[in-house]
């Protein structure tokens, strides 16, 4: 299942980025499962991983390796999908170095240039062997235009690629902004992976590029939920190629905000894709508190409704439900609420206000919000000035379904 | 569903406590829906609450009358199923008073004696008109051996009754501690609650009474989840009527010893009764947490684990998915674990260890340990000395299938 039409749109191509896919046969016989990306010397990259204790192999080495970064030589992305590569322990990490030096070594680069990425059942071990014999296909691939086969390429139990791309005119001539992503939290049990790619033609300087990669991630990625299930192997990458010509710097605050701002966009349209596509979903819901002391007090909020078992059964009911929307909020780690300053709407709809149902609702109009496939619940807190949206899914038959039939 | 088999044993009376029980009609015709409670006058009495901001009005009264109780009257206690009255603002305060000031009257007690309860859909007025009808047939009921028709009378889907009554022998007699419950959480939606009377023939203070009450709850009701939704009526009470002649003083700490291990098992008993009973589960588990540097840290990791969706499918599933307990460790809110000392085992039997899968564990042996109704899933830390236990269900299509059709 998944919500709304799939929507995997025209992707601009991005200069100085190639991305080669091939069926590797890793797991499935019939799946493209191996995707190599390639980012011209001189690229800059960023990312944001995982806060998983059990992070994965490759996450740690990719963290390594960001302080390493050669620019006189291109840069090499590699993602498996079928097995995650974590709680495999030091074998895990000897696994992921050897897929990164066959890399570097077909490549002719430093291997410390090879940013490693795996995606699927945790504690299995990787099978190097099948990867390392699937790069030569992915390097034969390799295009500028190869974002749609590699969007592919990193599903896993994903019904739909995922990708948005931009482009935008800044004084110093056009960017492009493409990007692609997968996955959905850790709703995928065993494919327990959102991983994204983000690639741009402006040029970005490694500090820049990783501060702005910070803020897309946060109003993006980080605002989403399924399951409250933080996967091991979570990252997503941002490469600036530079290719464009037209350098992104904070002495230029008008294109820094227009890039940055587009930038975000991508990003937010990638998680929100996520959303959609997330196990079992019937709905497309954001969860916008308003009014409250400060952002992380609306986000704990936000998290908290998002995340309750009984509120997603009742999005997946269409039921108006509101109680359990209010007793959410009244669990929510957050300090002294008065509840007499809290109110709650569907879709505008005022439902509750003063601790207690408001005057004006009617349950025919709730119940008429609720059928909606896109919902918006909105909840004041009336203590302060401050907002956070949390994106998330209902809880259906089928994300039962899908995470108690694996492996049985 | 329920795990195990039903197991309402002897319920032992308790001396100057009596219990009534009726047919109210307040809202399913067929139901017994209403129970009314008598502790003779000398009783004492001690409460522990739901932390919801959005407590019931019926929740903030007890918690009034808990400083106001006068010891030459008998208290009262009154429990309606049906309605929670929650989230009804502040017509839900006057319902709740209207309802105690009926039974005060026709009791010939001091408003301020009876205590009020409610369990049911949230956001719905009580219908006061209905519970006052029913005192009658309550009041006529009442006898000590009202035991069973109160636990069926505080149920709403609960699919059987829950008590506990043990007699310990101390020194200065025999005493008796009885108790009812319901609930499982929030897992019933519109039932939003875990209700818990517990009643003893010794004499305890007030002030020791509510200590010895926060102890066992500490060890029994606040360490069960089900989905990790804090209902808006949860409540214990505990009442100690004195009439066994046995006094309970810390100048005795034997006695006292004894009597607190005593109630805490009965508080336990009837906290594990309600995972047992709890929407749509089929194992009985128990998350063990050791090794951890405070209790605080074992039961924030052990409640990761057990409020896992993932976690909990695959319990359903019978899956020993091990990867998605490392990766809820591996969430869990403490400051920089080291997963190379973490080791996890189902029932005994190791299966992770140093980060990745312990050399001894065979995939036969642990799907015949997931295969067992009750399930210990046993975590060490490595870090220090404290352990916590927390009990969970598993999350079935039954799960979803309760809380999704209710009102549709």
């Amino acid at each position: 299942m998944a919500v709304g039409k799939a929507t995997f749109g025209v992707m601009h191509p991005v200069r100085g980025f190639r991305l080669g896919t091939t069926r590797a046969r890793i797991k499935y016989p019939e799946r493209r499962d191996l995707v190599v990306m390639e980012a011209a010397a001189g690229s800059t990259i960023a990312g944001t991983f995982t806060r998983n204790a059990f992070c994965a192999a490759p996450v740690t080495l990719c963290q390594h390796n960001l302080s390493q970064v050669r620019s006189d030589q291109p840069l090499w992305l590699v993602i498996n999908t079928g097995y995650a590569n974590a709680g495999t322990g030091a074998r895990g990490m000897a696994d992921a170095r050897a897929v990164c030096e066959a890399l570097a070594q077909q490549a002719g680069v430093a291997v410390s240039q090879v940013f490693p990425f795996s995606t699927g059942v945790i504690g299995e071990p990787l099978p190097v062997a099948r990867v390392v014999d699937g790069l030569p296909g992915c390097l034969a691939a390799l295009s500028e235009t190869g974002w749609d086969d590699a969007a592919h390429g990193i599903m896993t139990t994903d019904t739909r690629p995922k990708g948005a791309s931009v482009q935008l005119k800044l004084a110093g001539g056009t960017v492009t902004i493409s990007g692609i992503s997968k996955g959905a939290g850790m709703i995928q049990p065993n494919m327990a992976t959102m991983l994204g790619y983000v690639a741009t033609d402006a040029a970005v300087a490694p500090a820049l590029l990783q501060r702005l990669a910070r803020q897309a991630t946060d109003q993006s990625f980080n605002v989403i939920t399924v399951d409250g299930d933080t996967s091991t192997n979570d990252s997503c990458m941002l490469v600036a190629t530079g290719q464009s010509g037209v350098q992104i710097e904070e002495t230029n605050q008008e294109d820094l905000a227009a890039f940055s701002a587009a930038l975000n966009e991508v990003y937010l349209r990638l998680a929100q894709a996520i959303i959609r596509d997330g196990e079992g979903a019937t709905k497309f819901v954001a969860v916008e508190v308003s009014a409250a002391r400060s952002q992380a007090e609306a986000r704990a909020v936000a998290f908290t409704i998002a995340n309750s078992p009984l509120v997603k059964t009742a999005l997946f009911a269409s039921d108006p439900n509101w109680g359990r929307i209010l007793a959410a909020v009244g669990r929510a780690p957050i300090e002294n609420l008065d509840v007499n300053g809290v109110s709650v709407a569907l879709n505008g709809v005022l439902i509750a206000e003063q601790g207690g149902l408001a005057e004006s609702y009617t349950e025919a109009a709730g119940s008429a919000e609720m059928q909606k496939e896109e919902i918006q619940i909105q909840v004041t807190l009336g203590r302060g000035e401050a907002v956070a949206t949390v994106w998330t899914t209902d809880f259906s038959y089928d994300y039962v379904k899908i995470n108690a039939d694996y492996r049985t």
